[in-house]
């Protein structure tokens, strides 16, 4: 794929009362469409604003979060439209396994409401319990080092991110330390749609005994993908919602925030970090 | 309104090998749901995650976003769904003037396509040109110093953020660097449909002479938001994307990025900034 993922522009820098003209690189910022297709019926399931590249991964990410599919044997193939006018490879139709369209009911509408009048977080967890999503399992246990060695290695594998400045991050790694694999976004949610995306065509779903790490906030959506993903530890840089502690709590996830030099906090599952010194309570 | 915008955590603090226990507090999240009416018919619009606080703005600003309503005469009430159990005021009912609902396909699609295969960032400006927004003013012009102030005055004025760190901010500026108002919450987009929305129920809309300031990135939605509601100045803490740099360019918005310290970039609308010095050319 030659689509890029970034664009150069020329800016001003103003310092003070002084103005240059500089070159700079932007993260390139293009609609997808995810077109799907199950025999001879085809309909536009998304249209969603991502940084070019890795769409694959993007289309099965979000196909798999969302519940339409549950494997690559679920899809026969994937192939950019290619046939319209000025699109630029911003159509991507996935075409099913399956002869009939599935059910889209879920997709339509989102979020579970509990009534003609009425939503809340409480409900969505619930509906969320109610996917058959295989529980995550109890361990692994890491040592306090092996976790604030992560963000280092994201950032210096974060390319696209070093010359934008402009693109979220999502990053798998092992017990060791070692980064399996990253996705970047102007998008919080593509870059996490993505990585899952990946493992789901390179077979390394589910994430047990892997820790996943994104670089900003965590949101309900975003632990959401993490569980349906099974992930038993999630760090993020920033800070997390309560909704998004709420799904970590519920579902057995190890949900890690501040992630920042020799420091983190935990929100849940502490049993899952092993420190050399007891746990102190206040 | 006596809902909690933020929620109280017991959390543990990991420092290199030592876990304590601390208390933490946390961004609340939780779902709102838009429900439309027009004579007896009611439709749910949207469901969005948002942090509690200032949803009558929200909702305002999303309907006036998505053309739906253009001023505040355009809908009778708003009110909270409170008769369904357990929903604690996450639904909306606002109540238009007009008997019928209006045609929603433009929100239902949200994004123009020009075939029927295939989507580009091209044809959604050409989409958004079509929606007869009244067009940006050339002034005002600004200083640089102007500019520099605002984001301390953001931060001074951001309660929710100082207490949990995790909550984006829109905030809108006269051209003396008063500080008009500032709405928060977890969702970018939301804080700005909250701004925004506060200035239509105030009759603050269009924010001609006006300069927004986001605490986060700029993206194509950011940018578009920006435009409906009449910026002529809009700056960013952190980088655009290519879209929203084009959007800008387009539609003649002075697009700012990276503003931190005493300097910022400047991608577009250069003419608005006033510098003692000449505009150098590399």
């Amino acid at each position: 794929m030659s689509r890029l993922n970034k664009s150069k522009q020329s800016i001003w820098k103003v310092e003070d009362n002084q103005i240059t003209r500089k070159k700079d690189i932007l993260a390139t910022e293009e609609p997808l469409e995810i077109l799907l297709r199950a025999g001879d019926e085809q309909k536009t399931l998304a249209i969603t604003m991502r940084t070019p590249g890795n769409d694959y991964d993007l289309a099965a990410g979000f196909l798999y979060n969302e519940g339409i599919i549950h494997s690559k044997n679920d899809f026969t193939n994937m192939t950019y439209c290619v046939d319209a006018k000025q699109q630029e490879y911003n159509s991507l139709r996935v075409q099913l396994t399956v002869d009939s369209m599935p059910h889209l009911h879920q997709f339509e509408r989102h979020i579970f409401t509990n009534s003609a009048c009425g939503v809340c977080g409480t409900t969505m967890l619930d509906d969320l319990s109610q996917r058959n999503i295989p529980t995550i399992p109890s361990g692994p246990i890491v040592e306090p080092s092996l976790i604030t060695s992560l963000p280092d290695k994201l950032r210096q594998s974060q390319a696209l991110f070093e010359s934008t400045g402009g693109l979220h991050a999502a990053a798998l790694f092992d017990l060791d330390g070692n980064l399996l694999a990253v996705r970047e976004d102007v998008g919080r949610h593509n870059a996490l749609d993505k990585l899952i995306g990946w493992g789901l065509l390179n077979d390394q779903i589910p994430f047990h005994n892997k820790i996943l790490l994104v670089s900003g906030r965590a949101s309900y959506e975003i632990l959401q993908k993490s569980y349906v993903a099974g992930v038993p530890i999630f760090c993020a840089v920033s800070a997390p919602s309560s909704l998004a502690v709420d799904v970590a709590e519920r579902f057995g996830i190890t949900l890690i925030g501040f992630l920042r030099g020799n420091r983190f906090n935990v929100y849940t599952g502490i049993e899952r970090i092993q420190a050399t010194e007891p746990a102190l309570t206040n």
